[in-house]
């Protein structure tokens, strides 16, 4: 057996026991003493760091993903609170939901229960180690973790504190496993073990998800971008459609649930656009746009070509549309958007209905800000 | 584009717009109007059928084969109440759950919505087509379907019907596809497309779905196999365990949610094995048992091997093992199991519930048969 598979092995035997013993008061002591192991520790970790942060430097790795590398006590305080949060969050594992008795005469329900083995493929950054690891741990599943092989020792530190607080927990410490390998060969054979392995999240760019995607036999959690848009129906509140859209659009515009593409319904584009579009301007927002709202707006609008509709640009840039009603809005979004977060703007009831029950994307939201897309804000819990 | 991306694309442009138009009422006319298509061409039915069935003898298919691939009134009967049935079914997409009120002041729900484009594999088996196709059409979705290639002539035939009544309907057509192409290349190219299929269902034998999930690029839903068992506590109600026993393994033996393997608490042993044993010798069924079983009934008892214990029988054939109580037993369900369907009897609440916790499987039953394990039976729905 080649060590990545004999890894998978250890990691999904030590998943099996922890399904058979693990409770919450278990889950949460061992995020406890990851919170208290990580507060001893600090200064060998911040050692650890350095080593990679001196070699991403001398290898002339660019500064904003040294950035992301490099730990200080802030970042590692930070991991510590997330401990403390996900302790607190309640466990999902066990949950038994639909419980009916069958006209039969028995009694059936559904029980929310672990995946099994996930394996976790990210980049150089170290707070990822952590967050993944925890919640993991807190959702009873075992995890297989593989950061950038730039954070190799910062990565290595922070499974031993967590492997020691499994330990003293009396939890197999093989429920989180570290594929130490820096070769990508290694990769490659781990998302082959689909008899071992039950989901492989991908956590970066497009580029790195791809790759897990063409390689791996094994399920993959993934998302490629988020391509949002905010639609201002004719029946809208203007000033709560500028509220919303200067939100979602300037608030951290380099994350995936801020606004990328704004359609505007016909009737009300004469209205809306000048003054919003203006304040945008104002906010420093490069404006694209279709021929109408060049139209309606001629002065600093640049065209909007066919490839600005799907594109995430992840910056001040936005793309305007004036559509002509609700139907080309859902069309539009449909065939450009990403399926992640989209929202309308409109009074009428029987208009955001339709919008909910036609957009096909992960999130829908009506008169809300695309950035509130996130599952602690829905009270559904972390996410990875 | 390709002949089998350029079929994707339309099958995902008309699941689109189903998606923004398509209500229950709809569902359900397309549904009726395909059972009644199926009765009026019942006679061109048969022909098409036979054209397959006498290849496919010719061809020396094995008679098993030719016996699934076959037609006649009755089959296609079936097929016709399996439209109704669907049809009365409850309509999943759209349904709203834990609509909360956020502390923000907003309110955040799930609803359940359909899946997107499903690619289905299948073999020879024509009902398998409608089956595939209402279920797709009635929770939302697309479909795209490519049975065995030795029933080509009724599976178009019923592409055909299909598509009529989508027509009928003023649904676009392609919602529905066929993978015409004879061509086993066709398939590997379909499972190259995850931007436009979400998932590939693969519904045959081991070999098939290997092959599938070896190949895809795209999520698979499957199951490779069902090891079932049944595992008798030294609290069990041995009556009880007797009819489960009797009913798991002998009532239909070939089927996926039949008993493979029991499990017998070492405490009633000696009471409860040599009487089951002799009535599954009785129903004809072979038994492999550990030592501990063999010693306590030594007559007709093989030597179960280790092989024995991850083996899908299929067959009147039962592997036997005695277990030091329910540690023992889950570990053995979880090392050599299916994660399908297994069973506990016993009339101790808490090693019922320790059970349910511990086993990690699909389906886990409390003093109930395996054979229960079915959608319609847990009143979930139909289920592919």
């Amino acid at each position: 057996m080649s060590n990545v598979r004999e890894l998978a092995r250890q990691t999904l035997e030590a998943y099996r026991q922890f399904l058979e013993t693990a409770d919450t008061r278990v889950k949460n002591s061992v995020l406890d003493t990851i919170a208290v192991l990580l507060g001893e520790r600090i200064s060998s970790l911040l050692d650890e760091n350095r080593k990679d942060v001196l070699a991403a430097k001398s290898a002339d790795m660019n500064p904003a993903l040294v950035d992301r590398l490099a730990l200080d006590e802030k970042s590692i305080r930070g991991m510590i609170r997330s401990c403390a949060e996900v302790a607190a969050l309640p466990d999902p594992a066990g949950k038994v939901t639909d419980m009916t008795v069958r006209p039969q005469g028995f009694r059936v329900g559904r029980m929310r229960v672990p995946i099994g083995v996930i394996a976790i493929i990210y980049e150089a950054r170290p707070n990822v180690t952590i967050e993944s690891a925890i919640l993991c741990l807190k959702s009873g599943n075992g995890a297989i973790l593989r950061g950038g092989t730039a954070a190799f020792h910062s990565n290595r530190f922070l499974i031993r504190i967590i492997r020691d607080a499994l330990q003293a927990a009396g939890i197999n410490p093989c429920l989180v496993s570290f594929l130490e390998s820096r070769d990508r060969q290694a990769v490659d054979e781990l998302l082959l073990q689909d008899d071992l392995v039950h989901l492989v999240i991908p956590r970066g760019g497009e580029g790195l998800i791809r790759n897990v995607v063409e390689k791996s036999r094994i399920p993959v959690l993934k998302h490629y971008k988020g391509v949002c848009h905010v639609y201002v129906d004719r029946d809208a509140d203007l000033d709560m459609a500028s509220r919303i859209i200067l939100n979602a659009k300037t608030q951290r515009p380099a994350v995936c649930n801020a606004l990328e593409t704004l359609l505007v319904d016909a009737p009300v584009a004469a209205d809306f656009l000048p003054g919003i579009l203006s304040s945008l301007k104002g906010k420093g927002v490069e404006i694209r746009g279709c021929g109408e709202t060049r139209r309606l707006v001629p002065q600093d609008v640049q065209p909007a070509s066919e490839k600005d509709w799907t594109e995430e640009y992840l910056n001040l840039i936005l793309s305007v549309r004036v559509v002509s009603g609700i139907d080309e809005a859902v069309r539009h979004i449909n065939t450009y958007g990403s399926g992640h977060t989209d929202a309308i703007v409109t009074r009428d009831i029987r208009t955001a209905q339709a919008f909910i029950n036609r957009v096909d994307s992960a999130s829908v939201m009506v008169n809300a800000s695309t950035r509130l897309a996130d599952g602690g804000v829905y009270g559904l819990g972390a996410e990875i």
